[in-house]
């Protein structure tokens, strides 16, 4: 992974704004569309089933997040996923507290097979649990290692065939046999509300603009936990953390990614 | 339009706080009832069909956004716009996105016929699309100019008998054959998500204190843009300049707004 | 109340990361999060009728707020709370706007039956026409000053068997015949959105780790107060005072509490 190819899909996003198209949880709404635009993509949320299809037709990547799932949000994200995949549209997943619930994990799963996503992303617990139903995960926060759910990770990628995402102090991008580990971060981002999320949103716009799901994928962590690294640089705590972050996704440079930059390729 | 106009409905709404309903989305109601109270106003968000009557008979102004719209919401609008115009509450309507999906485009129409709303704000595509159904817009952002929206405005303020404001670097309010333009604002706000539905209801507040609809959309785009400025000279990135919009809503003073004022009639 | 009992809380929660379950209004999800996080809790929101009662079974405290109600999100509610008095989990209930329209009356004298909530917290307004059904609210803000509401808090604590704040210049503690005074807080605080939501969902985390429901409550409000004394010193405005108000929760120590505390106990 070098600094030149992130910087290149900086740059077209903030060329080109891709619209990104978000059903996802009401607590990250305004975060995440917050970042998208920080970044310079073009954020929109909508879930009504009357106008997805519609809406992710149009969009450069479609993002699904199951937060604070209902019902009827799940069969708007069936059928977003449905023409976005008509289109080739990236589909990108976060099966946010898989695992925690039984209705969570049924709709994860449902999720997993009927958008199929190209990119999913979770913390440890969230992916080990996706790719072994029956595991438990303590609400939403991640209590499994990165590295234990890098076997999950595998497993996951190889019968979905899809990227897996497992974000945490290293972040691991699974690609079937192939493994990126991005460094990058601060212990102060699990301190603020939905980051996770975003990263994701995030994945989505590389995804909108970078053709390989992979390095869009990577890309996308990358830049996360660099913006998160810039944060903390002027951040006292988890309120001036959130703002400098936003601040730093706007005004990150070549060189701010040059700088920065902690990851390898296996 | 004069400093000392706008200044004496700020003062109006500091001393009075008046109560304004917002039946609006998810991405923007906290950031919309912080800017409501940093201005001096008294928000409440309530959508549920069993208690807008009731909610927006007691309010100064009932405002209306279709950012995340669903079928539920859309009856509790209606219902609620009965009531506000049963007691001659000036409602304030938000046509977000129209035209980007046949839901919204026909959700905007129904809105416009049987909530009969007497501030309409949005974007140059959102304002033309409204205008004249059948014209794409791409997400919820804007990809008209103000200049080329002016005549969409002119002929959708004719006929439905409203107040047409189209934000943009130029605002325009449009009231029949006059035309109000607030060069007031600056580059940094379509960066932070919601500062669209903010001003629509900021609108809704100057309308509660202020019995001319053109006057009060007038008023609000130029505090709007004013605290836009303000913040702008403090912020570094869209996440500081979020926050000293607020600040700058809360602190503005009369010599504020005769320092920036950059607006004239027509 | 002494400053020693209220660090104890504070470490137990940063050293035990309690989950606390919200079922809470769409304006506060966000800044509600946030608020536990950066205290050192763990916040999870779930709504669907399909994983209430999972959720609440695994947590710390269930909160229950209907700021912005609606009749699914009721049954969920009573659901959770079932759930979560079956294991003892304690219950707090922001009653948001009751005495503004009969649906908020109805539902919170609903919910106060059938929820059983060991604490409420609510404004002087809420906390009278909770007590007595009849009274009239303005939207959502206090029209009532602390003292007036004692007399509804006294009476609603010996009816419910529950612990009542009220919060306000001086919050109130009543549990039957005792009562805590904290004088801590900042004018500021009212105008930032959800910060009464905030100061219910803290509640929770201290009922998760203390078993006295009145000392977790006004530990709670006392944190709350002294944060929003420590956010007032370095604020412009409300846009800003939110901000250092998170950071002021997470960098909170022992001796900013001595420094700060003014209660009393009666």
């Amino acid at each position: 992974m070098n600094y030149e190819a992130i910087w290149r899909d900086v740059e077209h996003i903030r060329s080109t704004a891709p619209l990104i198209h978000n059903i996802t949880n009401y607590v990250v709404m305004n975060s995440t569309a917050n970042a998208l635009l920080a970044i310079g993509a073009s954020p929109v949320m909508a879930h009504a089933i009357e106008e997805v299809e519609e809406m992710a037709s149009m969009a450069g990547a479609l993002v699904l997040n199951i937060g604070t799932l209902s019902a009827a949000w799940i069969e708007a994200m069936v059928k977003a996923a449905g023409a976005a995949r008509k289109r080739s549209i990236p589909i990108v997943f976060d099966p946010v507290g898989v695992g925690a619930t039984r209705f969570r994990t049924e709709t994860a799963g449902r999720l997993l097979k009927e958008a199929e996503p190209v990119i999913i992303r979770g913390n440890a617990s969230e992916i080990r649990a996706l790719a072994s139903t029956g595991e438990g995960t303590k609400g939403v926060d991640s209590t499994h290692t990165s590295d234990q759910a890098l076997e999950g990770a595998r497993s996951l990628s190889e019968r979905c065939r899809c990227v897996v995402v497992v974000s945490g102090a290293t972040d691991l991008i699974v690609a079937g046999d192939s493994l990126a580990c991005v460094h990058n971060g601060h212990p102060m981002m699990p301190r603020v509300t939905g980051l996770g999320c975003t990263a994701t949103a995030l994945v989505g716009a590389f995804a909108a603009v970078n053709p390989s799901a992979r390095d869009a994928a990577a890309h996308a962590m990358a830049v996360m936990g660099i913006a998160g690294e810039m944060a903390a640089e002027r951040a006292a705590g988890p309120g001036s953390f959130q703002m400098h972050f936003l601040d730093a996704l706007y005004l990150m440079q070549e060189a701010d990614i040059q700088r920065h930059l902690r990851a390898e390729e296996q």
